[in-house]
């Protein structure tokens, strides 16, 4: 399906201030951007690098008093995902090198203190897909998802104790119980078509059987339409903003609509 | 001045094949990328990657049959280059590792044959910005701009004896005689506003006083108003259009117009 | 000083495990290797590769029953480590690209929740070598060094609180409080000369006036003679064994000596 | 077969000269790397990085007078190199990104001037690896290996015309010759074990059938019992060392034993 999406972010700086922006979805497997644009009011210069992750990052200044940020883009998505029950796990001696970072613990995905519970989930299905999907259900099922719950420092571990969140905090949990079965999980963020309701959205990505396949805790069936805008280990790396100084965020819309 | 850039690729394909394309220009000092847009006809799934020089790539497998790649972004760019008379060259013990690269010899770019050249025309100058400026402005002075006197093959060695070529050929021959004294240059494709015939362009940057500058040895002037598309050695690394098969280009277009 | 040092790990190996070691160091600004050797018995497949940071990491799989591994290499080590007091804070935009992955909170280093308490050890200090030192200082004379009293788990966070750790954790809390001032800080793990008792050593290095500086707070004065062997953002990325299995570490000898 | 392999270079330095070196293998598939020792006289400072291809190299400036640097190294090495006749040809659509940059020309392997002799070369041989063992067996077949023929400008279309030269030629012509048949092909550069006469060696590894498979146009058989120090384009990503001033080589030693 073709989509138009976008999000328009609103920030009141009381002094300058340095961000480093995500803003710019790469063309991969699921998806091909047709068509982006930014506007940054008042014009500003803008330096962009790549990450370790190939993000492209936007580095700026904010300038003293009302800021704004207008990306929209069209692109061509996936109209599923792929579902593969019972594709197998790679064990760590054969997984490639670049996803053996996707192990590792981070600041959202304590997945060494996580193991018991994800052994207790996982009892019964088979490693690999079966693992990673009945995590992503177990996740549906019992965590509740509510607005205002958490926050920029809620982790995988408070998650799992608290059993609410949002859609970051769905993702952080899933990845953190597949790393403790020693399954590479990545963060992703991006648009979801019909995300109700509308906002950014993140899920995760999980290697098994030598490829990277998409999950998303807080939908109920499997659903494409996604346009990626980022992959890190967790929500420390894809912060579509990260600001470093006073910036009130005043307001932010998101939108993803079928184009016609 | 705000730019609208674009070209459009017209093939004819015999058989499918596979390319990869260098399409994206990423935002930087001089540039800011307001808005892309890409047109694939017919539709065909696109997949992006990151080369070692940090493009963006774009591998595709073109169908059969015509084929039609259209590109058009609007962009924000510096109306000058920075020109630096006196800054120095840096001695290559200080040079970051990441510019060492670009001293060595490449396919197009035979710094190891261009020596002695180098030293003639570069003899009584200081050491860096000014060196460049004597290549860049010899070569502007000594060889003939000429369509359809070289080809894919022809490399600085020949434009050399020749005396005559395209961008391409000027390119190439500064960046190997900056490269024989042990300056760091690298190829740049791209946009020129206002060349005249319109056309992709090429020009070099060269390391000295602990950045990169722009030279056009194409150009009376230095002249702004650039939009960079790709960094590489030479021009193998930067072809905007790498075919692996035989698909025949029927047609060229090139727009860079000010965006009112 | 030239140093003879290494470490001899011994592990009881119930069934075939995969480790991912990061056991070599390479030669940099204080430190020259000058030989290094490997001794793993039984004799095993070893394959190499480089991480995002740019330490070499080993990957194997441990074969079942006794295991062990010895590496042992001479180095010719700087004697002091710069200090340089009044060495100012680099601003956010002015920092290099490479460098903004190390202002991010990670999963030992929770730099989101340790804003006040830096800002706090940090009053009336000057911004940039002046502030890490007093946090250094500080945790020299806050928390307490011993042995047992924190494990794999234990977070910066968990320090703060508990007052109480070993030199890794000194090493976190370190990092987690510059971050939070946006200073870039990273782990490194490695060889102290006289370390008393020897065992391998964790310390942290922050980006001031636009270098690198040594900072250790384990130690009164600022010690020389080290051997870095590999960065990271906290000890997730720099776990000399990175074990994928139910390995016990039976015995670790570390050894540390002049070299005549 | 374990091996003690290295090599001496001593130089005559006129005056201060900065040097590239790549001196210090990994461990991969076919090695594993016990021991290093490296001796550089008169001590000098060495800095170490990595460049885009993950050799390892050392930065340096030589002093003015007598310089000299040994390494020495003990190996475990596969005794034999895989052969896989049949092996099948990878389309370039789904070759790994970073196989893509060893099928562009480059300095010494200009594979986009040697397509004609190719095709006649691999007539009738499957797509693959048999083309390229027609490629190797072809080289061994016709050109003199003779010292003193060829020197650092001699490229692979020379050495097709001439039919003459030593390994380096050999390898960069089966490169270019490869790459122009869409086959990947990479430089490496190392030691052999009873090479005669005893010196560094080069060969090349085409991409077939998912992998990098090493082939050696001056042997007659295929041969293991090597040790790869680098990997590059061809020679000059992967010359030892590079130096960028005066210096004389005044002598070379290499030596690859077996350790008993």
């Amino acid at each position: 399906m073709k989509l138009f999406a976008g999000c328009e972010l609103t920030y009141d700086v009381p002094a300058p201030a340095p961000v480093v922006l995500m803003l710019r979805p790469r063309s991969g497997a699921g998806q091909w951007i047709i068509s982006e644009e930014y506007q940054i009011e008042p014009n500003t210069p803008v330096v962009e690098y790549t990450d370790t992750y190939g993000n492209l990052c936007q580095r700026l200044v904010a300038p003293a008093g009302p800021f704004r940020i207008e990306i929209s883009l069209t692109a061509e998505t996936a109209d599923s995902i792929d579902v593969a029950l019972g594709a197998p796990f790679v064990p760590v001696e054969e997984l490639p090198d670049d996803t053996l970072q996707f192990l590792l613990p981070s600041r959202y995905c304590q997945s060494d203190r996580l193991g018991a519970q994800a052994m207790d989930i996982t009892a019964g299905f088979a490693p690999g897909y079966n693992q990673v999907e009945a995590i992503r259900s177990w996740i549906q099922n019992h965590i509740t998802y509510q607005y205002g719950t958490s926050d920029a420092t809620t982790s995988s571990v408070d998650t799992a104790e608290k059993r609410i969140g949002v859609c970051r905090d769905f993702a952080h949990l899933g990845i953190a119980l597949c790393r403790s079965l020693n399954i590479p999980a990545r963060m992703v963020v991006g648009y979801l078509y019909k995300l109700d309701p509308m906002d950014l959205h993140a899920w995760f990505e999980a290697f098994v059987d030598g490829r990277w396949y998409t999950f998303d805790a807080t939908q109920k069936e499997p659903r494409g339409n996604r346009i990626v805008v980022a992959y890190g280990r967790d929500a420390a790396d894809v912060a579509l903003a990260t600001q470093y100084g006073p910036m009130a965020l005043k307001g932010m819309k998101v939108w993803v609509e079928e184009k016609l």
